[in-house]
């Protein structure tokens, strides 16, 4: 009864958050200019979208597919959990993009006004996999209104951390490895740290767990990611920057794959295959190399990163995940830790290393679209951000900056540890239902599923 | 054995006009000029595809998913159903498309051929959505041959009546709601009544329903549609429209989505999610922004179309599909009329407001783009149309392109109920083999099925 | 015991091969200068990738998803072998693409350094096709080892082979059908009839067959390669001939796929569809038009070659394949010779024909881009390289180039043969692990597979 009321108020309290979306779009949101129709002036800019956007519409939309199927199959390797893993994944990602539109939006605003092009759609569903990365630690074990109300505070936290690292801070992170994968699985985990079983009945759930189908299913979700990662790492990037970030990230993802399969059958039972291993830490080669992908560090430097990656995720998969459950009591469902969370933390220290090495004869006038703190002195005269020069924005040396990318990693992932840690907190009034351990990681609590025996 | 001889010949009259497909075509088909080598000369256009091209075949290769991945894969929720949803979606579709160039080919003959290039396929991929949207609502209750000679019928049909529409009355339409949904899913709808069993047996067929298994393979096609919907609404659209009607898509299905979770939770048993509208509903807000996706709308518009067309969708299946199935025996298994029909009449009716609020001072040049019958009069001099200047095709005002609008939608569920009715009526001759309520929903009827226990 | 350790020593050899590439790339391997950073001068060039590669990125990802989702899902068809299927798929083709840049810029290296951008990429991609094809005939009867091994070995035999059909014979093969599809499917046959059971036990192995479940996931490969076709033949072609490329390949697919329906419900049992026919033969029309769908052979063309690799692809499932067991005990899982093998000759041929009716009249300048060796004689004086004079490289006349087309499909076939054999017999050492019969098509061999009743 109670859980019935509550069901229905979770939902009811979520309309109207779509409602209030509807008000914040039809005050504050217009088209770009670019969106807009031109004067008759300027024939020629008239045939097809804006060059850059000509571009990046297939990106985007790669991007799409990683959000939306990848995402959402990789989460169907639970047996019993297949509605949800897709639902869900499509519930909260189309929450977000609205969401992430506006906070975004605002947080850049110039004039009042929130302008929409292609652009913010793909920073829309780059934001969505924030919240989607730390709902795979926590598959199974929440309710969907848990989720929606963490995924609209996590990206609020994630928009104002990432502005931080990249607009004040000036750290390069193409890919997203740090304000995107490190911050997402961090704050996973400390939402999941909360949500831990107060008492000690620290057991797998019985339907923790894949079948022989639901594993196949969750093959779509990974090779989806698995194609489209480097059109993820290289949205963001022009030129042969993005050419770079799109080798780098086919070299890397190859890399961690073969190293994934060989460790996989090294360290299981039997010498035998994992198939988690293989449906996760095969892309550890794309997030280690997010933060790098658009650097000189050279396809033996991709193929390099890959092997790492792989290397620590299928570890983390088989010694570190069981540690931490067992110690902390850490519940990580898809182990997004050893996909995300270390191959990120990997991915900004060789970002320092490499910011470290960067030298203007290498990069020559890119050294400044990738390091714009590094930009030369003279520079600094023309600059009106009285912050950016107050934080040494600009004229930073290669080993300044390699010192603010380590500074970048560690402050996003205290921002989003301790923004977790508060966030569980929230999620486990009691206002708020809570599963308990029987019902975990089934469909049939949120889903009316067939009466057939299943199978 | 009658049976078999129906089926078979039936079969053969297939190839039979895929035999006189082959005629057509090396009769009439001939690559377009873009298509065909350049003389010398201008070494510059040699490189790569026509620049019109070059932003088109990525959207095209998304509606291709859509066709052929999207509709294939939303038709697998049957639990008995999935070689011919995904089989039947193909054979339909692979006949369409070729016979798509051909009528859509004849009807703006100029010279006594037709020209290919790449339009004629997106067109063509457009064409075959008609009669696979057909297809879902007559899905399982009809033979594979019943299915082809609808499709060839129907498509002949719907190309007439997108020429009258955009041709001779003007209408805009770019994302098809009205041309596409709105005509395939009456079509189907008045083809579902003419099929309906003769006695009143009017109860479910013991296959029609899902299965764990088969409603998580319908949510690749759910995903995969509601993915490149922005592709299939933009892709007749360029620069600024394109990019406008890319971001409505995008919004009112995000809108559309979060409203259709919430309602199938409040109006379902014990507040539980219902696959069916996950599957379906979510999808409603890009038929229902389709008409106007490239129009002023604002983003906040594309916003309330995705509430109003999800909230229209969830309330359609829950109420208003089981009163056509008992009142009017009409049945839709995948309920056709709530995903593409009444979000397409929705859509139809936002065109007719936004087109009389159009003007020049907001569209600037591209008002003659969106709405070539609101050109100013001077230009009816270069006319050389005398159609379209005697029905008005010039120098129509805001307002009266709104009644137009409406007037389209008008006739064009007039032309498909009708159509739909008199080939209904076709496919019940008894020279066509009909199935029996036992036979259907399942794929033993027509495919070689594993002997062993299927699950 | 035995079977632990080589599987141990198997995987570790591969970790080794994956360590000696990082060393090659490390030493060897180089952005090209369109990945890497420009001077300052040329403002207008930095933006956005080289034209070439704007155009060429969606179709690369397209390719991806062919190949690691394509081919992956398409041989989940086995009941219990979903996934080796989808996870050899993966490790083949990250360690063949890894390698295949490796000997392809070997071969064709010039100054001591390969340079990689998209296009080699792009180029590895469709070399993985190759081992991939052959994994085909060979689905469920190799060790992951033996698979990986024979990949190694394939690869630069196709790279060698490839070189000097296209460079050295100058014969044209844009798609791809002789130098891939021809190539993989007979090494593969070959490694086939090498690996046949010693004594003869020729009975069908009791896992050898789908479920209705497995059917269902190969669809999902069937589909994406349909779907993505287009942009494998057309990856290599530029402007109107990539167009063309595109238009043939469409017209030729669904031409194949409606022949593929019609013939397999007239020749199977009780005129009932057979799932293999519709997984392979359907696609069997973008094989036999690859060679040629840059040509002249008008959309007729296109569709009459779709006809006959349906009618071939599907009368070589149903009659010789089950000859090619019985009599030589070759074992072809997938059917890749009626899928690859036979339509490639057909294509081969067809491409002897074209290229005997090519007129400078009709092709014009892009003759000679189609045609090297067609270049008019005047040219011949300012060609450095010697070895292509003596081959006839210059001057040819279309009948000459015709029969270099012949000799080209012959050469690659006999070097697929030979090597195959070789190969094959290489892979049956006493230090290698062999399948047993009762160890083949099933995937608990070399995976953990959930324990619970798999169905």
């Amino acid at each position: 009864m109670h859980s019935g009321y509550s069901k229905l108020s979770g939902f009811i309290s979520l309309f109207i958050v779509q409602i209030i979306f509807l008000v914040l779009y039809w005050v504050y949101v217009r088209y770009d200019v670019e969106a807009l129709p031109k004067d008759d002036v300027p024939e020629t800019e008239g045939n097809g979208l804006k060059e850059e956007h000509v571009s990046k519409y297939p990106q985007f939309q790669d991007i799409h597919v990683m959000i939306f199927v990848g995402f959402a199959f990789l989460m169907t390797f639970l047996k019993k959990y297949a509605y949800s893993a897709t639902g869900f994944n499509l519930f909260v990602a189309a929450l977000t993009v609205q969401w992430a539109i506006l906070i975004k939006g605002f947080i850049k605003m110039e004039d009042g006004m929130i302008r929409m092009s292609l652009e913010n759609l793909i920073d829309a569903d780059i934001a969505a996999a924030v919240p989607l990365i730390s709902m795979g630690a926590l598959l199974g074990r929440t309710t969907p209104i848990q989720l929606l109300f963490m995924a609209i505070i996590e990206v609020a936290l994630f928009a104002a951390n990432e502005y931080v690292a990249l607009d004040i801070l000036s750290i390069t992170d193409v890919g997203g490895s740090i304000t995107v994968h490190a911050f997402g699985a961090y704050f996973g985990l400390a939402v999941s740290l909360m949500l831990r079983p107060t008492k000690d009945k620290n057991v797998a759930g019985k339907h923790e767990g894949p079948s022989y189908n639901s594993d196949t299913f969750a093959m779509i979700g990974t090779l989806f990611l698995w194609i489209f990662w480097p059109s993820f790492n290289s949205a963001l990037a022009d030129g042969a920057d993005a050419e770079r970030a799109i080798i780098n990230t086919y070299l890397s993802l190859a890399a961690a794959t073969v190293t994934t399969f060989v460790l996989s059958a090294i360290v299981s039972h039997e010498n035998k295959l994992d198939m988690v291993h293989v449906q996760n830490s095969t892309l550890a080669g794309g997030v280690a190399v997010g933060s790098v992908c658009n650097l000189l560090i050279g396809p033996h430097g991709a193929v390099l990163i890959g092997i790492v990656a792989g290397t620590i995720s299928v570890l983390g998969y088989r010694y570190l995940s069981p540690m931490l459950t067992s110690s902390l009591r850490i519940h990580d469902t898809c182990g997004v830790h050893n996909l995300h969370g270390m191959p990120a933390v990997i991915s900004a220290i060789f970002s320092a290393i490499y910011a470290a090495l960067a030298k203007k004869d290498d990069y020559k006038s890119t050294l400044e679209d990738i390091f714009p703190a590094m930009a030369d002195s003279q520079q600094i005269e023309s600059s009106t951000n009285a912050t950016e020069i107050i934080l040494g924005g600009y004229g930073r040396t290669a080993g300044q900056q390699g010192g603010y990318q380590l500074f970048g990693i560690a402050m996003t992932v205290a921002v989003a540890i301790v923004g977790g840690l508060i966030t569980g907190l929230l999620l486990k009034q009691t206002c708020i239902r809570n599963l308990n351990k029987e019902e975990q990681h089934e469909d049939e609590q949120y889903w009316e599923v067939p009466a057939e025996k299943e199978c």
